[in-house]
């Protein structure tokens, strides 16, 4: 076989993004902007209702493209954030083109053969894709990354979850859909919500996914299991999710109480989470000051806080904690560029840049 | 000893309410007003700078008078919400004065003499008051009334609480406070918070009460604990509460995971709380919809939904759901007045009425 020209090591990249006129999109363009992504030529695709419009991206005006099946032509890395349905058809002509794809989408995350990837976690995945690597599911990331260096030196058994979900999980248009629902409200006008079946305005509700009829989970909820399970590699570990969407615009956060295999010290998690990569502990007692959505919006971190025994379980195997990271970076975007950022051919045009 | 006036069975009584000008004062003013409290006569205490203001009350204008220690003269019950501080001094003067005081603040809530009050769980600890019943935590009621039936079938072990706490539980400054910091978000305009340390626009925050060094829980968690062992006469009930404030002007809520003795089905569960009174179950998987604060404003009943077998204990002893209560009236005004309604001389009122 025939190397292919993209792997020629040391060629800076040509990097598209799949949906770059949402949330997620104009994320991914600031990643590769900020963390001097080595980026040769970027092609900006969308439905073909966005194309013609332009986007910068250092300091160059670039047209956004309709996605089509020619797109990937000589495509190194392709960004995909569109949704399910134009992973499915689009992802597999990418790689077909010779590009990687990182994909934002649920559409291959619990494909066995598609590696489901927090670099934080398990980043030794990445080397087993064959053309794919699945982004987790945002509140996976937020809630679970903070987990992962816990897991390593105190099994974890079981984790209890409530998410406070951000508005950003469901794109541009449900952001847009709280401020407006707040503005009629705070105006006392009336409002017809588009996006969602009721009001968002100072309203929170069980995450707007589909409802297994049978056991009452949702899809988020669903997600959250097997997700956590595919990237920590423990198929049963118990975790027992409730999600929540709450009137916030772009992070998430999670109240998290885990039990472990044995006595764990909240000053042990402390010390393991403030050395972790990714994680910054916000947990002052004095001044009342924890992870919030605002002080994490706009922030690669996660922010960890409310580190506590859980009064709850007298055996002292239990921890309770309070977590919040931006939905569209490290729940989306940045996980994605972290991922891509760890590819071989990526590495080498880093190097070589 | 004189049998008091205010025992005279059937004779209408005076009414006094503390705090009629904050938020749970306007709903003690609607409560008595929809269900036909036998009052003869309200007054309306505030602090000195709201003295002198009008008030509505079954189509009459009471004027608000300044608290002072002569204010319970003639008054038969007593309904506080002014705070702690003005509880502790002006509840025994109101008793030494012979009203009976229904109290909302916290400052006797776990005093050994004082019965803590949820009527559909403990009515009959009211007969042992020796003049002040307390009203519990908003939380307590909203989150811990709907679990009482349950207990009574099939005894609790373990809950594990994440609460979603709306702006009124920081009273009528909180709320307006929300709204006025949303606004200026909205309008990109500045704000500086005034009741709280940080920006409530869009934004939650870990429960704004002090925070145990020690333990790291807050004031709020360890009435839920306290308070919830007190209710239920069950004083080593394990508790594992995260409560959390978010951006909502008057309903709280809260995801619960209740561990109980026997394993339980979710159908059984959803039976014995569609017969408790006080609650309403709005639990429909197919149309996602769901207890939310804003269908629960306004309303006397707790709202409970997303009943289902939590899928993190694979004992089936686990039940998992979401509840939904407007703070201000089944977490404050509304309970402390059918507190009040289950009083002797009130019983005897109403029927002579």
């Amino acid at each position: 076989m025939q190397p292919s020209t993209q792997q020629a090591p040391g060629r800076p990249l040509s990097v598209a993004i799949v949906g770059a006129t949402g949330a997620v999109g104009a994320e991914f363009i600031g990643c590769l902007e900020r963390r001097n992504f080595p980026v040769s030529r970027l092609r900006l695709l969308a439905s073909p209702r966005s194309a013609g419009k332009r986007t910068a991206f250092r300091g160059q005006e670039i047209a956004i493209e309709a996605l089509n099946e020619r797109s990937f032509e000589g495509i190194d890395i392709a960004l995909f954030s569109a949704g399910s349905g134009v992973s499915k058809l689009y992802a597999p002509l990418a790689v077909r083109a010779g590009a990687t794809v990182v994909d934002n989408s649920s559409a291959f995350r619990m494909d066995p053969d598609v590696p489901l990837v927090i670099p934080e976690v398990n980043a030794e995945a990445i080397a087993r894709h064959r053309g794919i690597i699945a982004n987790p599911n945002c509140v996976v990331i937020v809630a679970m990354a903070p987990l992962w260096p816990l897991h390593q030196v105190n099994p974890i058994r079981r984790i209890v979850l409530a998410s406070y979900q951000a508005a950003s999980g469901g794109g541009a248009a449900m952001m847009e859909e709280l401020q407006q629902a707040t503005k009629a409200y705070l105006a006392e006008r009336p409002f017809a919500p588009k996006v969602l079946k009721h009001d968002y305005a100072f309203n929170l509700f069980s995450h707007n996914t589909k409802v297994d009829f049978a056991t009452g989970y949702n899809e988020e909820e669903t997600k959250v299991v097997n997700e956590t399970r595919k990237i920590f590699g423990e198929p049963s570990l118990h975790i027992s999710p409730t999600c929540i969407r709450v009137p916030v615009l772009r992070a998430h956060a999670a109240a998290l109480t885990v039990e472990c295999e044995r006595p764990i010290a909240p000053e042990e998690v402390r010390a393991i989470m403030s050395k972790a990569p990714g994680l910054r502990v916000v947990d002052d007692r004095i001044n009342n000051h924890f992870p919030m959505p605002k002080e994490a919006s706009g922030q690669d971190d996660i922010l960890v806080g409310r580190i506590r025994r859980d009064i709850g379980d007298p055996s002292g195997r239990t921890v309770a904690l309070f977590v919040a990271g931006d939905q569209l970076l490290k729940g989306a975007a940045l996980n994605a560029v972290q991922i891509a950022e760890r590819l071989p051919t990526v590495r080498g045009a880093a190097a070589a840049a």
